[in-house]
């Protein structure tokens, strides 16, 4: 049997409207194969994909208190102006809500929490200033909206205020200087007209080449540039160009304290360096209101990719670690999966029980033990050839056997596509969620097997895991697990136990998502009182009255 | 004629003793071609080199009063042991002193200022936290002194106080982690130990290979790997390997506030990186008391090394950059000189009037248009093979004629000891001396215009500029002038103006030297002063008694 996956788009002003990921008319639905582990393992009963459940049909009513004064309420509007502003329970509901499973469970649920009081759309830095003074004087919380793609909690706003939403107006491009290099942009362009434009730089900018960004992280269709570096993010590629903190040469920020533009060097040895201090902030400090990013020569022809069928997980680490540390360039885009995920894997992409299939096992490389590795490299023609030399060289020392770029193509298809799948299947109670961290090499065994032991303790659970972003000194992990669902109250006790796993064994609160609300009761657990103590007296700093993005995020108060 | 260049190691106790660059018993003196180029330049005419002035070769009167009080001394005593503290005059002034210019001068004029109290040898952190509490509880300023390299008045004690000689006892591996790629080690440790224990890492550490820092600093010989990192310095490989900035994964920190190590993870996404902040703070927010490096594969024996000469500095300015934006991995040493650093490095090569130069002559490279690039790839041979052949495609592009590795040997060869120049020529009233910045590839060629103008304003003056560190957005000018002695109030004038130069050009106030108290009147116009700002909170935060290096560094008071 195959379930009725949801295919129409949900009704404007409704709950599904908000949380269901992506376009409202695009849909990914599991495929037979992945279909069939998820309902093998999870141990479901075919009655069970008959009826859909809490699918969030409901239309959101507008009748949610607002407790801005009048006065308030005239400011802000002479700022803006009144097409710029919006009070309707809809809008403040849409621009508190993120995409964690949290935030999901509750709309489902029809549950309306931690809504702004009212929704601006500011058009340009003044009008920024203007709001954030007026806020500062008048202890009104400021909370910012990029893409609304946080699974952190990032956009709720506890205490009331405004959410100011970059992505109406201030989603221009400024400057693109091919000298340098760098582009300036407004932080509410979305990531698909920031690399369209880099890529058509020629005829847009009358450049001499294209260029890329560099930066695809998965959400890269519905998030901002400004919410890549204000959470930390990295892209699907950064092994080579590197994480949202090394693509951003320069930002300009306004806080409640003063308004700035850090200067444009690639580097510069005058002390410890504010651009840096900025990043990562999460709207805490003050609102990002432009960046300049390097930007990078586009060559996709020279693009080469390649995949491994590794024996072991063991090997397709070691392989990937001396890739890692081989000093040959590394590749842009580099993934290896635990067995578990390998063969998800070979069952989405088609491989389960091919020819392929039938002459890897004839190889001994086992289901349930073997471990896919696959890339791509980026720039010079003569260079990426390089790395992918190197790297077979090093995958067939580890007993990798090439099985060329095809599991690739078959991931690069569906690498922004794969979160609609998320909906299909809470529809029919299948809860599926992601939790991920950065880990060191030395600790990357035992924090891979303490985590999944912790989420195996209930067999009915599927647990993948991969790593995506490539250090000489490490790696990230990412968990995908796939479970029944759960009430909102079960479900914060078995994440929590997966993150405290996380934070025991060595790994980062968060590799590349950020802390938001949901990280921030371990953070001072992770860092140590005196770490979060410097986070705070710069917090003091930038924002005396506490009206940035209060109510948890980083764990500030 | 050839001066009598000083050649006998100065007597132990003197002024001389403490400034001469390096060790005691090594020297270097300028070749003919490069006398000639400063003699005739600064039109000096013979008998101006027959008597050395103002050497310095009286001895240090032990006679500089000493404002502890008793309790104090009983009390550090207490913590180093007796055999860790020094009271002497000649401890207090070799160890306030560092290699600027104004160091030298007042030196070689036996002016003694900003000593320090006392000296200590810490032997750990516990001594250091100690210390660090007694002192803050007690408002006594705390200055460290790595390697003593610094050219930005870092180490002057304006408010006497304590100095921590960090080089003693905290000069030791504490561990050595191959998996993960990194070192950890104490920050008094000076650089040739450090390199040499990573080249050696299969023999020390029964590694399975051999390592590299990457870091290689002029001042690589005489600098602690904890002076590179809050100082933020730059090695000679840095367009490769990374500033120091780039090479700390994590470090250990005792401040007045509090003691903590920052989390040892390549990359997070756990809010602002309380790591970065640390870096560049010059002894300002505490003592750093370890440090966990990236290092990195040594491969020497697949070292590519090249020389091109270009027509024009506009030609090897922009083959620079185009190596800098191939996407073809970047070179380790990358350097280009403009036409009078080119003319001078032709005499100090020997290339001048060789057959090498009559055949650059014929193909029309000409003296004072004609200028040098050269440099060196390192890692994996098919790498090193990839980026020397790209650097060729692009040099010829822009009309640059391969001269073989030659002139990197003939670097290679000075690279440590050119600074053993300076004391040869300043005891003929010779002023050497350099200031060095960042600057954007758009700024490059106005920058140096106007630099080179005002320091030609007084034509007996030789200014050499070249670039040595790269990075696709930009670079660094690195100004060497060389004219007449001065006293220290024309000197101090002299610098200033060109300080001002490069910062109304959109320089920064430096690359990879630091602020120190040379550059910190100028920060809060280069920064502004709102983030100036940031720099001040953070210092009230860890530092709320002014006690960690005070007196001005890095502008903060």
């Amino acid at each position: 049997m195959f379930p009725n996956f949801e295919a129409t788009p949900p009704k404007p002003g409704t709950f599904r409207s908000i949380f269901k990921w992506g376009k409202p008319d695009q849909f990914k639905h599991p495929s037979q194969g992945f279909f069939s582990v998820i309902k093998d393992t999870l141990e479901l009963p075919d009655h069970h994909f008959t009826k859909k459940t809490a699918t969030g049909d409901q239309p959101v009513t507008d009748n949610i208190p607002f407790n801005l004064t009048p006065q308030d309420l005239t400011a802000l509007t002479q700022i803006v102006g009144p097409d710029n502003i919006d009070q309707s329970t809809y809008a403040r509901l849409f621009h508190a809500t993120g995409k964690s499973m949290e935030d999901i469970l509750r709309l489902r649920h029809n549950v309306i929490e931690h809504l702004p009081d009212i929704v601006l759309h500011p058009r340009n830095k003044s009008d920024i200033q203007q709001i954030v003074t007026h806020c500062n004087l008048n202890s009104i919380p400021v909370h910012i909206y990029g893409g609304g793609s946080s699974v952190t909690q990032g956009l709720e706003c506890r205490n009331g205020g405004v959410t100011l939403v970059m992505g109406t107006h201030m989603n221009k491009i400024l400057e693109f200087n091919e000298t340098n290099q760098t582009i300036t942009v407004q932080p509410g362009m979305m990531g698909p007209d920031y690399e369209a434009a880099l890529n058509n730089a020629p005829k847009r900018f009358k450049a001499a080449h294209a260029y890329t960004g560099g930066h695809f992280p998965q959400s890269f269709e519905h998030s901002s540039v400004g919410g890549w570096i204000v959470t930390l993010g990295a892209g699907q590629a950064s092994s080579y160009y590197g994480d949202a903190y090394d693509l951003v040469i320069s930002q300009e920020y306004v806080t409640p304290t003063g308004s700035f533009t850090t200067r444009e060097f690639p580097g510069t040895a005058t002390g410890p360096k504010i651009n840096d201090i900025m990043k990562g902030s999460e709207g805490c400090f003050g609102v990002l209101v432009s960046v300049t990013f390097k930007i990078f020569r586009h060559f996709p022809k020279n693009t080469q990719t390649f995949g491994f069928i590794f024996p072991t997980w063991e090997a397709a680490v070691t392989a990937s670690r001396e890739i890692c540390q081989g000093e040959f360039g590394m590749p842009s885009v580099l993934r290896i999966s635990d067995p578990e995920e390998t063969d998800v894997a070979m069952k989405m992409y088609g491989i389960h029980n091919s020819l392929l299939d039938r002459f890897m096992q004839f190889k001994s490389f086992k289901p349930n033990q073997r471990c896919l590795l696959m890339g791509q490299a980026d720039g010079n023609h003569r260079f990426t050839a390089t790395v992918k030399a190197n790297i077979k060289k090093v995958c067939k020392q580890n007993k990798g056997m090439y099985i060329t770029g095809y599991p690739m193509k078959k991931w690069s298809h569906g690498r922004f596509s794969d979160p609609y799948m998320r909906d299909a299947l809470n529809d029919f109670d299948v809860l599926i969620d992601t939790l991920e961290c950065s880990v060191t090499w030395e600790n990357l065994h035992s924090l891979h097997t303490a985590v999944r032991k912790h989420i195996k303790q209930n067999p009915r659970t599927i647990c993948m895991t991969h790593a995506s972003h490539f250090y000489a000194q490490g790696t990230n992990l990412y968990f995908i697990f796939i479970t029944r669902n759960k009430d909102l109250k079960e479900f914060r006790q078995f994440q929590k136990g997966i993150i405290e796993q996380i934070n025991a064994n060595k790994g980062s609160l968060s590799h590349h998502h950020g802390v938001g609300r949901l990280m921030a009761p371990f953070m001072e657990n992770h860092l140590g009182k005196e770490q979060m103590a410097v986070l705070k007296a710069l917090k003091r700093h930038f924002d005396p009255n506490a009206i940035m993005n209060p109510g948890g995020t980083l764990g500030l108060d």
